[in-house]
């Protein structure tokens, strides 16, 4: 018997859904959230607030807030943190209308990240919308965020891609962390990333950062991309800006400009 | 033209150094400090302290100090941390003689890593002997910790392998890590794995995590080996018990009786 030829199939063309159209596809509540938050506010654009004096920091947040979904943080890199720190950044969260997002880069087994998620000194499962989870201990490491998940029905965003050089977050890693993420669809809001694969699904939010207008990286190995190659040839939701708005003397402004061009780039997709 | 057939080299034989010799070949400085500490105070346990009370942990340290070389910690499930505690814990490890390890795994880009070790609350780099560190990101993450490391001479252990069930440290994973630590020897003092590999050098100290005599594993997918079998047939340095020791009720005499087992077991290798 001569078998018949397989032909494989073209790869199905990309169609966007709009972000209004997807929070009704979110299997996570987060997921939802942010979806509409970017619909109603109009801003795909979040911001690394990666600072160590928590009153730059807020005094940062107070000036962006109007422009951004989500603030990202790294609450372990602030030397003077104490719980006000936490009240304040929540107030102007819930006046600017954005979500925090700490990127915490969780990569321990499930009995240990548990108690890094809602324990120690920061306790972040009582405060953060969205923390980062390496899926490098294996799918496990969800369990551990399960109970802490609830209190705020928070996210996860697995890193399926990193914007550093060398990084290993490629190939089969990458493809077993979005299946990491299909399979866990209570738990996992989105994936942070560099570009849209196939296989990752309309119900996830895609954050890419190492974004910048005019850089090409740092000395530590960071690489840069402009917000309309990310958003357009690239295919993902959110950009996040760091170094490029945070180092600006006029936050504000730069922010805005990000802000546009993530938004008219998004919009131009339709 | 016949090609000549290749016959593949058979494996070179394990011939193990004492941890003395190789406190000679290390090549960086914590390293060789924790041969020498091993092959002097004759232990090869290290206990992993995952409390969340800073005086039951001090408590602990001050009980089993005697019998281990090194005490691994998780400062941020610390409810109640604050800086006495590391002047605290500080001076019991002097006393005791033994390391103090902190397994905070840095899995961020070398810009970020930098902060999370040298700033915050916590100021990692001011106490700990060695910190745990994912390659994930790429080997550019170490370029972060060198300033740090200069602070007290400690050392970076790399995760090559993990204990937890679906590990994706596996494989090339596993090879490039190793390759990563060859090739940062200055910075790293040795690694976290299940097993030791031919290219995995003298200079280095292999630690293992996942180690009780009697379990099989827990609810979040962490699993369990033996002293004897990780010593003897993974044949890696050092054992890192948790639950086994700080879950039980006389956690002096069961850390002796781990003590016993490991130490007992590398003299049975020359």
């Amino acid at each position: 018997v001569v078998p018949v030829p397989t032909t494989l199939a073209p790869p199905a063309p990309i169609i966007n859904k709009s972000f209004e159209e997807r929070a009704k596809l979110a299997t996570n509540p987060m997921a939802s959230k942010l979806f509409n938050l970017m619909s109603t506010k109009k801003t795909n654009l979040a911001v690394a607030a990666d600072l160590t004096d928590k009153q730059q920091l807020l005094d940062l947040a107070e000036s962006i807030g109007s422009e951004i979904c989500v603030l990202k943080t790294h609450v372990d890199i602030i030397d003077n943190y104490d719980e006000e720190f936490i009240k304040s950044l929540k107030s102007i969260a819930i006046k600017h209308n954005f979500l925090i997002f700490e990127d915490r880069k969780f990569a321990d087994i499930g009995n240990t990240v548990k108690y890094q998620f809602e324990n120690g000194v920061y306790k972040i499962s009582k405060w953060a919308d969205m923390v980062t989870v390496h899926g490098v201990a294996g799918s496990s490491i969800i369990d551990g965020f399960k109970s802490g998940l609830k209190e705020n029905g928070s996210g996860l965003l697995l890193l399926a891609q990193m914007s550093s050089k060398g990084s290993m977050c490629v190939g089969d890693y990458t493809t077993q962390i979005i299946e990491m993420a299909n399979n866990n669809k209570e738990e996992v809001m989105g994936l942070i990333c560099q570009e849209r694969l196939p296989s990752m699904t309309d119900a996830l939010v895609l954050m890419t950062p190492g974004v910048q207008f005019n850089s090409t990286g740092d000395a530590m190995g960071q690489q840069y991309n402009t917000p309309e190659y990310i958003i357009k040839e690239k295919n993902t939701d959110v950009i996040i800006v760091g170094r490029g708005i945070y180092q600006n003397n006029d936050p504000k402004s730069v922010a805005n400009k990000y802000r546009t061009a993530a938004w008219e780039t998004y919009k131009s997709k339709f």
